[in-house]
């Protein structure tokens, strides 16, 4: 039990509108109540079983492959940028949030030669600009860009970019760990293999595929990760190692999170009880919808414009006068957890509607804040 | 439920006779049945409790702080060896095991500078060897030792290696994954900051303090750590970075493993419990006996000289015409797991006695190998 622990209004538990860890139902937590060996066929049965869906659910008919990585789903970028691009490589780095930024520190970090393209928070990137780049900088290898970024809740049009990457024959890469899960994938959908060149993209545990945190994902053109042999600038995160060990004995390198694991297929087999991603995506752009109006009713706008707005989390901007801290704690205290903003020219705050909670978890949060207000 | 699963002999859970995942209390396990936000006061309290808890568990007056890494025990080594070696600094990696070859390894894919010492995997260290390679190699800067090789169970001497790193004013690291926890810590004990230049010690959740695997834990001098500012080769793996966060604002830099922390600080009120590492100590040494000569009787010898034998895990023999893996599901089958070997021109299996097990349950795998025998 958590210490100070006040009882929230389910069952004494918090209800958490963060985006990732994020609110996982009774049944993926009660999972991770027993012990299993790393090294046991109950393990290497367990994380074929996670790869083996992960791949399915891209929807793609590209020699799609999948790698775990322990960690966070940063863990999981850093793994592909630092074993994706050869020596000789160049990034071309989209940032418009705090995830793309970190992507340009990886890159700083690892010493791989890169450029940016920097753009507004409240700005998808455009996929001329990135086109206007290629063409300007032949020594560009790799384009990487964000697809939602949490900084904010903007979505960035994947589709259009990856055509341009395509058309200046150059390789993609995607961070798309908050947006695995809820947004389609396949052919003519969102997150679409077909269109361009992705060669890895990478997800995370702890969100819309609502299991708890512990390791990150990374979906491969097999002809991709093949590639990034020998290229590692780690040990730990060699994306290919790392491969190459579930390919040829179905086991992690190094100790997985074995409860982790056991949650996520659990989390995994919950998805497909609710129709897959496209039953998800409903249930979530509902939720997105419900707060958007109430919280609107009760004199909160929105940051980014409605058509790049996506569903999994959601940035208000703070009216006159607004205080947040004492704000969040009185929902801290009824037992609702929202996310600080992360902008710092406006003051905002984020509430994500993604996890095991649905519009009347979302309604009872809003009438929480009503409350408050009064 | 773990699919397949056939239930072993305590209500229906297997039992883990492995170095980490091992098996973990039921109260440990029940710590994850809640979510809660990461950037939350819940966790920023949950983090600070365990940081506080293990420099506690450290014993020394040296001025020590401790840092979580996300990941496996191998994500916090690679971490100290990335951050803590500077752009003209060289290491001596110790080795006589799988984990010293591993450091070997994340020098190597790493680019810094360095050489082996090479022991057989059935000797400890010397530490005139490790003096007499300083004396000769000025370029050395720091020393890396593996406490416990898991490959085998040999225990190498770190206080008389730390002495020696001292007279030849050289930096300690430390890789004491396996048995942190486990051997009592403080001035003329097994693992003591005060008698050598210890820089930086690494352990794991899921070894001796009976936690769940998805995180890695570095106790390191405070001098030392703030000289690690800006070397790091990683994002994710920046030991200084990341322990800033904790110092500026108590949080993660990326998404932690809730859960897991959970139940590690669970797992640290279980050890307080036990009556500390001295509690433990006495148990596993304990568990250690009744096992090995449980074993004898039926035939088994240890592969490692009983002077270097740690009571953590054990190597033994496999017996003139003995089949290990039909062995080890027959075992498998009566819910008990144990270890394959890791060496190369013997065949061996191993044990480890750690976890939430006694005497007992030793006794339980004794007689669940006779019967198999039989």
């Amino acid at each position: 039990m958590v210490e100070g622990f006040t009882p929230g209004n389910r069952s004494g538990e918090r209800i958490l509108f963060t985006p990732g860890p994020l609110t996982t139902s009774p049944r993926v937590k009660g999972e991770m109540l027993i012990d299993i060996g790393s090294w046991d066929a109950d393990c290497v049965d367990l994380t074929r079983e996670i790869r083996e869906e992960l791949v399915g659910l891209a929807n793609s008919d590209e020699d799609l492959t999948c790698t775990l990585m322990q960690g966070s789903g940063s863990f999981g970028v850093e793994a592909v940028i630092g074993s994706a691009i050869p020596a000789d490589g160049k990034i071309l780095v989209l940032r418009n949030g705090a995830y793309g930024q970190r992507i340009e520190w990886m890159a700083r970090a690892l010493g791989i030669p890169h450029v940016v393209i920097e753009d507004p928070e409240d700005r998808p990137h455009s996929a001329d600009a990135v086109g206007a780049a290629l063409q300007s900088d032949p020594e560009i290898t790799h384009v990487v860009c964000v697809h939602c970024e949490t900084t904010t809740g903007l979505l960035n049009p994947l589709g259009e970019i990856a055509a341009v990457v395509e058309q200046n024959n150059r390789r993609f890469i995607v961070d798309a760990i908050s947006t695995f899960g809820a947004y389609e994938t396949g052919p003519g959908k969102p997150i679409d293999f077909s269109v361009g060149p992705i060669d890895h993209l990478v997800g995370s545990a702890n969100k819309c595929i609502e299991g708890v945190p512990g390791f990150a994902f990374v979906l491969s053109r097999r002809s991709a990760i093949e590639r990034c042999a020998g290229s590692a600038r780690s040990l730990c995160l060699d994306l290919h190692d790392q491969w190459k060990g579930f390919e040829t004995h179905g086991k992690f390198r190094y100790t997985p999170p074995t409860h982790v694991l056991l949650a996520f297929r659990q989390a995994l087999l919950e998805l497909r009880e609710e129709g897959g991603i496209a039953g998800r995506a409903r249930r979530y752009r509902e939720n997105h919808d419900v707060l958007v109006e109430g919280l609107a009713e009760l004199g909160f706008a929105t940051f980014v414009p409605e058509p790049y707005q996506s569903w999994i989390i959601t940035t208000f901007l703070c009216p006159e006068g607004f205080e947040f801290w004492p704000f969040y704690e009185a929902l801290h205290d009824k037992g609702y957890i929202i996310y600080p903003g992360k902008l710092t020219e406006v003051d905002t705050f984020r509430i994500a509607n993604i996890g095991a909670i649905d519009a009347e978890d979302i309604r009872g949060l809003v009438d929480a804040i009503r409350e408050i207000q009064a």
